[in-house]
């Protein structure tokens, strides 16, 4: 990569002053930025005039390619199946990679799924399979490879060598209210699933209170931008605008998600995760060239399970294991009888965080058996007395701030009221 | 100060989204950050939210007294008379506070004036008084208070410990490209000034080539912000904005500064620097309840010049001493006859410092005897082959870098042709 010669206070006057940036003067700052040479103080106020200003399409594919220059790449193309990759912006309850992986592995694609732990209300998928007994994510780069050959399928944390200029934009935009800003979204999830490798991508970005994108038109705008990086980039980009208002399925936690996930591959499972995953999988398989599959069949057949289990296996996991279960739990119940018209994937999402499924700081250990369940979803009718949501953790000092984070939570509303809950896929694009 | 308890991703996220802070937010921040528990990056990212979407009056206001409240307060309450001070914007030949300060308090109101030394193209007054043999700038808070009483005019280095959290900014705004801020320049340049206790303030808002503000609009902006900070705080204030797009006098540089200096103080000089002189005096003896004191009287009547001598013994230099004067010197004819219709302040600012003038970092030196001497302002008749530049300094290997920032600095129209120099004041308000 050839690099002008700038300084910082030039490139960030440039933005500032709501002027186009040179690709020079990217490639520049991105490169003196992760050799410290561009100091944190300089790259939050970029960061915060490029939130405010703005960057045009050019600007932001030079951005992420300038991210990915700041490391390795790795390289899939010699295993003897196409790969495909999908990225979820976040969510309570979105245990869906793990059924997925498996699933689009068993209809002959490879997916090579780098994933990281979860920080805050949202759980981290590493989190959620390190409650499988002798599970473990850290793979090396061959281990990676043969196990993608071998199984098809490996969910493990990225190193440390993708895009190291992202990892340090991502800690330093945390603390200085930058995180919000599009194109840095966008091209610090991109930067690494390019990295990454993979031949085809599907982006699920959430929209709704426990997502990180709270309205519509910003979570269209984020997937538009992600799908002309990765198609500019050479990867085949597709995304699904999905609801995050409710949270999925019935469980949020680690342990409790993977029985779910579990169920969703025996052929079960709660129908708006089986629904995602499959279209999530169709549209993996698509991007591979693979759409003569149908994965339901892989679901029905037993292939999908099979493939979980040697996915499991490959990393030192026992598939049949007894999962860790929390030692205490709390049941709360209906206060009346009703119809449930809102589930608030936040207030889920915070109560399981808050009994010790998530952390607060990197370094924190999580709870395997911690989560909440719920027992009705939206448009199900609820009998008075009845369980409503039941609380697990193994320290009951916190059920307190959970019930607290779950009050006004949910609404009922009379039996009998008519009810639609709203669509799970609002859009996809493609 | 009583401070809520906030958090920083939390104040920059509100100045992000367009809210106004509140004053316990304000507070909160800048005290934190005075403290070192708000990083660099987060102040940073703040500034920058700042500059681009702007602070109300209510913001400002609590913004600079906040500043204030880092550090210490001066007060001259216990003086015999009122006091009144001058700021200005910096420029290129602006040594107007040299005869100013004598000036105003041969009229009977003292002026305890705390300057810096210069940085860049525009000049310091401290750098241009310490090439007087023997004067020192730096004085204790007894001395400058026996001065003020005894001679009524003290110039001198500001000590650290008004606005600490002004200066930990101001570098901060430096090398993040965040010094554009209207709210933030203005809340510096006033926080210092409230914080040293003076009773009235003028303020010489520079506009032009060689100055800070490029336009009108902007000075205009920054004279109003700074006129309401200062009278909201007790402080009486009225700005003049002057025009900088060419220098002031006729002399840009230390020593030759301060000879032109005595020249105006003597009932000569330029009639540019004469102009000024009287109308800031005349602002500053309004401000501080004198309006029946005609500072001309003083100038002829050889007061203001017993007073300059005063204030420089005062301060152990010697009036009387011969100045240091440039090893080399080199003259720049005019290349055909004709009249001068433009001088740019830039250019000409520039060749004085790199003829060593002024300085690059804040620990290099400067030279005493170096500068630029024009021998002709925008308006007057030049004879081709006649003088228009003397250069001046101890190292001559910088005269080309020097004729360098000269060239294209000019204009010359043929002999005849109409031309009406700019005014000098463009503006004042009170």
């Amino acid at each position: 990569m050839s690099t002008g010669s700038h300084d910082a206070v030039e490139v960030i006057g440039a933005k500032r002053d709501k002027h186009e940036l040179s690709d020079s003067q990217i490639e520049w700052v991105i490169d003196a930025y992760t050799k410290g040479t561009v100091a944190d103080e300089q790259m939050s106020a970029l960061a915060m005039a490029i939130l405010l200003n703005g960057m045009d399409r050019r600007e932001l594919t030079t951005w992420t390619h300038a991210m990915i220059a700041s490391g390795e790449r790795m390289d899939f193309s010699g295993l003897s199946r196409p790969t495909a990759d999908k990225h979820s912006t976040g969510g309570v309850g979105d245990k869906v990679t793990l059924p997925l992986a498996p699933l689009v592995a068993a209809c002959g694609v490879a997916v090579p799924q780098l994933s990281g732990r979860g920080l805050g209300h949202t759980g981290g998928t590493l989190d959620k399979l390190e409650s499988i007994p002798g599970w473990r994510a850290q793979l090396s780069n061959d281990e990676m490879m043969r196990q993608l050959e071998e199984v098809g399928a490996v969910i493990c944390a990225a190193g440390d060598g993708l895009a190291p200029a992202d990892k340090k934009l991502y800690a330093l935009r945390d603390v200085t209210g930058t995180v919000e800003a599009i194109p840095l979204i966008a091209s610090s999830i991109m930067s690494k699933k390019i990295a990454e490798g993979t031949g085809a991508l599907v982006l699920d970005v959430k929209v709704g209170t426990g997502a990180f994108m709270k309205d519509l038109a910003r979570a269209h705008e984020l997937a538009e931008v992600m799908v002309a990086l990765g198609n500019d980039a050479g990867v085949k980009t597709y995304a699904a605008i999905t609801d995050m208002s409710t949270p999925l399925g019935r469980t949020a936690g680690n342990a409790i998600e993977v029985t779910e996930s579990v169920e969703v591959l025996a052929g079960g499972g709660p129908a708006d995760v089986v629904e995602l995953t499959l279209q999530l999988a169709r549209d993996m398989l698509t991007g591979a060239g693979r759409e003569g599959v149908d994965p339901a069949d892989k679901l029905a057949d037993g292939s999908a399970m099979d493939a979980w289990k040697a996915m499991i296996r490959a990393q030192d996991g026992d598939p049949d294991a007894e999962l860790p279960v929390a030692k205490e739990s709390h049941v709360v119940n209906a206060p009346s009888s009703g119809v449930l018209t809102r589930l608030d994937a936040m207030a889920v999402g915070l109560a399981a965080w808050r009994l010790g499924a998530g952390r607060a700081r990197k370094e924190d250990p999580v709870q395997a058996g911690a989560g909440v369940v719920w027992h009705a979803r939206p448009g199900d009718e609820v009998t008075e007395g009845s369980p409503l949501f039941t609380l697990l953790t193994d320290e009951p000092e916190r059920f307190d701030r959970a019930l607290e984070s779950l009050e006004g939570g949910y609404d009922l509303a009379p039996t009998g009221t008519p009810f639609t809950p709203a669509p799970l896929i609002h859009d996809r694009l493609r």
